[in-house]
């Protein structure tokens, strides 16, 4: 086989994750080989209403199963695996490299999606080494806020790659040892083409906080709480949760974690070994509350002041064995995502309202990132010394701002690429280059059951049915005379309070016989589509003018 | 007149601002007498779809028009003073006491709507004394982020009451001289019965920023800046505006305002000769383009990523004059407030991708909060010393930790009260209480034209339809069988993309022809009600299995 120039070249194409905070997907292409990074799913923006997840675009793969040589997932975070539901089948099923507890969530949620293939996957530890194609990969460990976290170092026919997956520095984490700087530094020394690194914190300055500082800050407001504590995480968050259990155990507390998730996750951790809990600590909620209050450690969902996680049933007293009482401690051990803030603000007050102490992120360090800050990112550029950088993980404003450090930190500005998804990263030995032509990355909504029927049509009239809602207009025409038979129907719902409306419904009702009894007056054929925009443009403009609204006006006419 | 122990009491009735961050309104009431502070409005929530603000509920003033003295306008922003308009009238249009700043934008603002009374505007300045029915108010200077900014000390039969409007401790101001402690320690020592104060910021830790500060840094980048400056402000934070102007005239920049509310505040300042820009500073847009782009600052609106704001529209490349080039500068010099961060983000990360650099109060204090922090608001309860305390303006959360931080300020604390909008505090010289009994005091919204005829159902009905959207079923009943008369219509928006749904919705029309004409095969009189329900549910079950989706179900019957 002749190799041309070009097919010397790697091809790198995220199709998800650059330039927002989720939905990550990386590929890796060299010749007639496919390998990818992740497979997961983000959450919606405030104004795609009803929609569940976005996950990435395939269709780039569509015709290429058979390159596909396998997916490295990076860690058990949703962001990272949650799409793989959706996509595995359609993929040929390629092996899955995993650690332990990804492969377990991974397995877990596919139990909720019906007719599935069974998953092929490769148990990933730290060190790990496979040969894949052409590919030789070995994992190294990283620290996070989840155990069994992986960078990967891959081997390709041009030189080494690295991605560093999420990650931070952290010298007495919880649940998992160090950083490993001494392999890190190994690794560096192999030479690296490019690093593909995290730029989630990229926008922070210093050091990222060490989980011993969160420890020793959770230990003094658990030690001191008189009555119960209640807890809000993510239960994503594996690592604090232990360190929650465990200091509850040292202050002889109980612990009932709370929430679907919180549950299963615990419950995951617990069969691989990876939580450490005395026979006996962990009861359910009706046991626990048995016990004294300052007995009592509740472990909740709902640190986001998520609708219907455990936090919010509560505070909404909705929750059928939870209430908050004077005394109470809430403890939110978890940074506010972006677009959170009223709703955990609402959470908040109703908590004070009701008695409890609140403690939060802001008032005392309980909560630590799992993303290195833009200390550690330099640390990270310095031990592995690589040729190019491709910033990751992060909205553009971060990716410009990694590259921008990255640049202070030595690396030339022709060898850092900040990308887009979708976009085509040519490396060779010597150089990078990106493509004119991208490939479809756009967002794929996930709405219930559909995936991908949700488009640009349907999320507009979401966005414009809730602004000003809707009213369909009804009228019944005679055939034979083109006339109104009695009065037409409305039916109208976001708009106005129709009972006190009676006035502005009878002017309605009479401008639209008007109409279209002037249209069939006019002799003729009557063109009903063009009735029907008539209807809808006169009655939209008499409602602006009436109210300053623009509901949906839907017209319907109907001949009997 | 024989006057009782509970005439002899002062009530004082929060209608908005309590609870919540903005819509402040406080009424104080002696016997026969009724003084108002501020009259403000509020942004909506996210859970508000269509609704422009929102205002408080003044039901509790009807019939009492005559006992209302007057309304004490602390400051000339929204909060304080956007629902003037919508009441003034409806109260017998009573004197309103306001600072020039704060007059001009009422004035201004009145324009806005018509058939409005001629208000009775009384100036307001530095030790002005005013003697109001029983009560003589003083108003004293307190610094904030506009100027004109006043609290009240309110001399009632029973004691002083102390209101201090927004307001934060600042040595080094801008455009207003340093706060006075020495007028607030005589205030002090008058012996005030009642404080109420601004919570906003109680829960940051410390003493806010000066603005000498931002001063510097904001030198440092305008200094150092070389290509055309843009700057996010909001348009109300007039200092700092002072302060973009001075600068850019210290490094020989023309300045031009662009966004409504920008010019008119600008234009406002001017006027009352409280901005001061040489001649020739000020351009219009089209002007200062004229100069070379180091000669360049635009003062833009959008700082919060407002939907039809400048700044908006230039990243969207929807600005006449304005496209982002390589090399300008952007400096957002405003704290993102809550909600808004994901549209923040958006337009950051478009401005870097249009290759600005960017700058934001994260990375460099180059704005600061017109609200004390808790250093500060200790040192108001330190010069005031006063008997009671009412924390005012802010989240629930917010006024707890105002009230925690009175306490550990030595008030002892039954002599603190948190109380919510609609409760009623009873001041005695003895004590205080507050009654069992509430006024209202809901959100009254107001959309278009419409004050307060949008409620809890028009508004489930937006948040419904936004979520899945709406299915209108028109089905044409023979009115002799009973049967159904040709094919269903279907209407539906915002819940799949119908032209792909083919399937589905010919099931769908299967289904209700099946039901409409069983409920006619058995025989007698037909309950219409009873067929459209069964045909809501069974539809509506229908789609949600097929789609796990719950768009609105709207049958209409029509009989021929």
């Amino acid at each position: 086989m002749i190799t041309t120039k070009s097919q010397q070249q790697l091809r790198i194409i995220p199709l998800g994750g650059l330039g927002e905070v989720g939905r990550n997907m990386m590929l890796i292409e060299w010749q007639e080989e496919i390998l990818i990074i992740d497979m997961g799913f983000r959450m919606p923006e405030e104004d795609m209403p009803g929609i569940d997840y976005i996950i990435p675009n395939i269709s780039y793969l569509k015709g290429k199963e058979k390159k596909i040589l396998g997916l490295l997932v990076t860690h058990g975070h949703y962001d990272h695996m949650g799409a793989i539901p959706y996509f595995i089948g359609k993929l040929g099923n390629p092996p899955i490299y995993a650690g332990g507890m990804a492969k377990a969530i991974i397995l877990r949620r596919q139990e909720d999606f019906p007719n599935q293939p069974k998953l092929h996957i490769i148990d990933v530890k730290d060190g790990s080494r496979f040969s894949i194609g052409s590919f030789s990969v070995e994992a190294f460990r990283q620290n996070h806020n989840i155990t069994d976290n992986y960078g990967y170092v891959i081997t390709t026919p041009i030189g080494n790659i690295v991605h560093t997956s999420d990650f931070k520095f952290d010298s007495s984490p919880v649940n998992d040892p160090p950083s490993d700087f001494e392999k890190l530094r190994d690794i560096g020394d192999r030479k690296i083409l490019l690093l593909m690194s995290d730029s989630t914190n990229a926008e922070e300055p210093n050091h990222s906080l060490s989980e011993k500082k969160i420890m020793e800050n959770l230990d003094e407001l658990i030690k001191n709480a008189k009555g119960r504590i209640i807890t809000a995480t993510f239960a994503s968050l594996l690592n604090r949760i232990q360190q929650i259990i465990t200091l509850s155990e040292q202050y002889g507390r109980k612990v009932s974690p709370e929430g679907f998730s919180m549950k299963t996750n615990i419950e995951i951790s617990k069969q691989l070994g990876y939580l450490k809990a005395r026979k006996g600590t962990i009861l359910s909620t009706r046991e626990v509350l048995k016990y004294p209050d300052s007995k009592i450690t509740i472990l909740a969902t709902g640190a986001q002041g998520e609708e219907r996680a455990v936090l919010m049933r509560i505070v909404n007293r909705e929750h059928p064995l939870l209430k908050i009482q004077r005394g109470d401690t809430v403890i939110f051990s978890s940074s506010v995502i972006p677009g959170n803030e009223r709703t955990v603000q609402y959470v908040k007050d109703n908590l004070y309202r009701q008695g409890a102490n609140v403690f939060n992120y802001k008032m005392l360090d309980i909560h630590a990132s799992g993303h290195a800050n833009q200390d550690e990112l330099k640390e990270m550029i310095e031990l592995m010394r690589p040729k190019f950088l491709l910033p990751v993980h992060g909205q553009f404003s971060m990716l410009v701002n990694h590259a921008k450090l990255a640049a202070s930190s030595g690396i030339p500005e022709k060898n850092i690429v900040v990308m887009e998804n979708g976009q085509i990263l040519n490396v060779s030995k010597t150089g990078i280059s990106v493509e004119k032509k991208t490939v479809p990355a756009n967002y794929i909504m996930v709405d219930g059951l559909g995936v991908g029927d949700v488009g640009e049509v349907v999320l507009r009239d979401r966005q414009s049915l809730a602004k000003d809602g809707m009213f369909v207009l009804i009228v019944v025409v005679d055939r034979q005379t083109g006339r109104v038979k009695g009065s037409p129907d409305i039916i109208s719902r976001g708009f106005i309070y129709l009972r006190e409306s009676g006035d502005l419904l009878h002017q309605v009702r009479r401008r639209v016989v008007e109409i279209v009894n002037q249209s069939a007056g006019s002799g003729g054929a009557i063109n009903w589509i063009y009735v029907r925009d008539n209807v809808k443009n006169k009655v939209g403009e008499f409602l602006f003018t009436k109210t300053q609204r623009r509901p949906m006006v839907l017209p319907v006419i109907i001949e009997v």
